[in-house]
């Protein structure tokens, strides 16, 4: 097992990453849950894998679980209030820890009712997703979507500790892995063109989940977005970099209905969207477009929009994004592979040919 | 005008009070507002009154409003999606200030809504009662109610500055007025009991709303607030005491249904109880208990629980308490006025015949 630390002072945590560390659950997060409640919120998909395994080793608590359906369509704020009704039903005071046992949806919800129940209780991330495990576990963004704009309703709300048990990503069904490969292609992108190149060179042992290439990736991810967190906690500046890929992939996402597309499908389409507009204003090579294409492609990853969706829709959906300030369109975009910038300075005639013939033909 | 401070550095922010202070919206808060994009959510009873003032005041920037129904029993999870139903059809962005404009119930639902749209915008508190202007608008507290439990949900968020114009009071109705004082009575009996004893002496002039003691009044109070809230911002402490009376009004306002005793209306009762069981127990003279029901009786306000809940139903609704830490019951309690204690250490027979007689002969 390796522990990495987000160090944010008295909001600073671990990351523990290793193979069967949901058996060594109570070990390591014991000293984290403040009472003796504990409430671990999962899903239709993931109870039956796991809970039994981690309410087994917290029995030194008092545990309760809330299972919620499986899905992106359910990240919303009505399956939110089912949270904090279990929560309010059950008396659960300030000092009651959540647990969220799942990927990336699960975390999100669970992480915003942590942060608004009785307006703040403690929380733990238990990834069991690929994307979840490099990505959402980390870094305190929590929320839930508006039908009009993903992660629209939300807070920052850092966990108390993260563990990643890299064994359950062999359950992990390959739509959804291919699916975090999208998250982890990102870190190289953004800036560590090195790491970009190891991935090209491992892609096939990563895609055959070998351990130690897998524990690798994970820890490199969760290294890079930990050095992220710490330098902008809460997206003043370079953390907006891992939106990466995310405007285009959020519209698609609310424009085909969210569950549709997974996010990391989603993502994975933004950021070939994102290097073609940045190649057609001449910052990055048709090389470097090609190599990003393909190492997506290997990771058996969707890379061109959805044909019902068309510029116009693009355009209105992108228009509420988050990073926009007084309605101007922000992008991140590369110049080359490894820096990536974030700019509302960008070719507005080159977007709308990226929105009307990227993947197009 | 008098400006106060709650120096909190970063998360700090200036209280101005004053008369006719709304029409100096612009001058007073042009500086806190960071970009063009402005947001007045008030109520239907505030907005024939203020709202086109305040609007005309601010015409430097562009700004749209939102109308929600009046009353406690509105302060709800879906009241606050109207909200942001309304930020995200208009593409408002991450810097948009919204600025509440009402009572603590637009307050606490409008800094709710600010504190989670797109994981936190700016706000600023206009309050427009007597019981927002002396407590809810200032220290941060946001959130609404869940059907079982008061403020269940909700964030600390503190505003960009608090802007209170006394002569609002002038059109405040006299049951809302004398609710604000059960709050004002509130800070004497906590640790102030010199401010007590003003009160006792003022409370004639008070009710007449005479402007230069009732400026004082509110001066006080949130001078007492800034204080406490510095101290311990996220109640890990003093913050606590702030709730006297609370534990016993909550359960009367959720018991009865929202919107059917004004807040405070119900903590008067609250402090009442409070003061009956602090006797019961040997802390409280009944001089000092007979003392605190004849002020709050002098400022029009309930003193005796509804004859409709029983000991049953007020247990029932306080074991969930937000104070509460692994299931035991907290109260804010007297020893004497001016001097209140948060204890798990109060005998529990007295807090049955509390429950079982105060009121009921």
């Amino acid at each position: 097992m390796i522990t990495l630390n987000v160090d944010l002072d008295e909001r600073g945590y671990p990351i523990f990453i290793g193979r069967a560390l949901l058996g060594r659950s109570e070990e390591l997060l014991a000293e984290k849950i403040v009472s003796k409640q504990v409430v671990i919120v999962t899903n239709e998909t993931i109870a039956p894998l796991y809970l039994d395994e981690v309410v087994a080793k917290l029995k030194a608590f008092d545990v309760e679980t809330i299972v919620l359906p499986d899905g992106e369509q359910f990240k919303t704020l009505d399956t939110v209030m089912q949270i904090f009704d279990a929560l309010v039903s059950r008396k659960f005071g300030r000092k009651v820890t959540l647990i969220a046992l799942g990927g990336g949806v699960v975390g999100d919800m669970t992480g915003f009712a942590a942060a608004c129940y009785q307006r703040g209780v403690p929380f733990i991330q238990i990834p069991t997703t690929l994307l979840s495990q490099v990505d959402s576990s980390v870094g305190g963004k929590t929320g839930v979507n508006h039908p009009q704009g993903k992660n629209m309703i939300g807070a920052f709300h850092q966990p108390k500790a993260v563990l990643i048990d890299t064994d359950v990503l062999n359950t992990l069904d390959s739509r959804q892995f291919s699916a975090g490969l999208a998250e982890v292609i990102k870190y190289g992108l953004i800036r560590d063109a090195s790491f970009f190149s190891w991935l090209e060179e491992n892609i096939g042992l990563i895609n055959q989940k070998e351990s130690e290439i897998l524990a690798e990736t994970i820890e490199r991810c969760c290294q890079s977005k930990a050095d992220i967190v710490e330098e902008d906690e809460h997206e003043g500046g370079v953390r907006a970099l891992l939106n990466l890929g995310h405007t285009f992939g959020h519209a698609i996402e609310a424009g085909e209905g969210y569950g549709e597309y997974l996010h990391g499908e989603a993502v994975s389409i933004g950021i070939c969207m994102a290097a073609d507009l940045s190649s057609r204003m001449g910052w990055l090579s048709r090389d470097d477009v090609e190599r990003i294409t393909s190492l997506l492609k290997k990771a058996m990853l969707p890379i061109v929009p959805p044909s019902t969706m068309k510029r116009e829709q693009f355009m209105r959906l992108m228009a509420g994004d988050k990073k926009n300030v007084d309605g101007q369109l922000r992008l991140v975009l590369m110049r080359k592979i490894g820096d990536a910038v974030v700019t509302d300075q960008f070719d507005s005639n080159a977007l709308k040919e990226t929105l009307d013939s990227y993947g197009r033909e």
